[in-house]
């Protein structure tokens, strides 16, 4: 998404260890006119997939899926992160490994709202390993749901988290491809 | 707002100790399309107020603030709850008495995000004591923005925390208002 794509280069900036920080209109300030574009183009993309859900994880993930939601018309759904060793029998659970963070987690949602039948987007706003993707993934496959595919903001191309979760078959379509940030410059696949 | 007090009584669920629980719709999957629609009634309310910030917390009020932030056509922030003791210097930080966990948390925004000649409307998803709404405001204060008001999806009168705030003067709006739950009844203010 070429407007994206613009976006990062004019209102991104990029600190020391090559991070690249969108706080400014993804992750913390939310350009929320922008957001409904970006779900504009995501429901473009996978028009005719029969898509009854939205799924996404807190807290950041939590904008852009309900910008995709509501053009799709479809609920949104997002897992929690979990903090406490409670397990409630009414929750599926998966385990992410944090990159950023050295540390799993747990991961989960209502059983209620996700079921056998459901064909499921996950949209979340950052792809860099894949690791919170595939537990989402996880998710829907245990309550029995089919899983329609990724859509994602910006995706660290150079971690390879998307290229092997492409490999394996799912579709992951992400608004802006990082190829390679080198010394303040980013180059888009 | 009718159509919320509609959807409470057709869709929430009372749950033991009088505990109204909307997680079907409100705070973990998302009725995407009513969250536009209870935006479109904040901005009818808050017509001529001239807002130029929406500001919430994470998670639960994002996917209102975004709805409420896109018909508005404003950037939306939203305020993170910190776990760690790591104090940024460019932070605008505040201290919340969690009533649902018996515990304080530390609650920033970003210095860059929340200025002098901001007019912000606080929005979240549920107003109970309005402990959280009073952090949201004393952030805005920090950073000499000026409080155009607040507005809620469901507040919970009986807690007395939106009427306190009423009564110092500051706006709030809430799309519900329960004014008593009692054996499984709801009453509406």
């Amino acid at each position: 998404m070429k407007a994206l794509e613009e976006k990062i280069l004019r209102e991104g900036r990029i600190r020391d260890g090559n991070i690249l920080q969108v706080d400014n209109f993804l992750n913390h300030q939310i350009d929320a006119a922008f957001l409904m574009e970006m779900g504009d183009e995501i429901v473009r993309l996978y028009e005719g997939a029969g898509i009854t859900k939205v799924l996404t994880i807190e807290a950041s993930g939590i904008a852009i899926a309900l910008a995709v939601a509501a053009k799709l018309g479809v609920p949104m759904l997002f897992a929690k992160k979990h903090k406490t060793k409670n397990i409630n029998e009414n929750q599926y659970k998966t385990v992410v490994a944090s990159f950023t963070h050295g540390t799993d987690y747990d991961v989960v949602v209502s059983k209620d709202y996700l079921n056998e039948g459901d064909v499921v987007l996950v949209v979340d706003d950052f792809l860099a390993n894949g690791n919170a993707l595939r537990g989402l993934i996880d998710l829907i496959h245990q309550a029995g749901g089919t899983v329609a595919g990724c859509a994602i903001a910006i995706e660290k191309g150079f971690q390879g988290g998307g290229d092997a979760l492409r490999a394996e078959g799912i579709r992951v379509e992400s608004m802006a491809i990082l190829d390679k940030m080198e010394d303040g410059i980013i180059t888009f696949r």
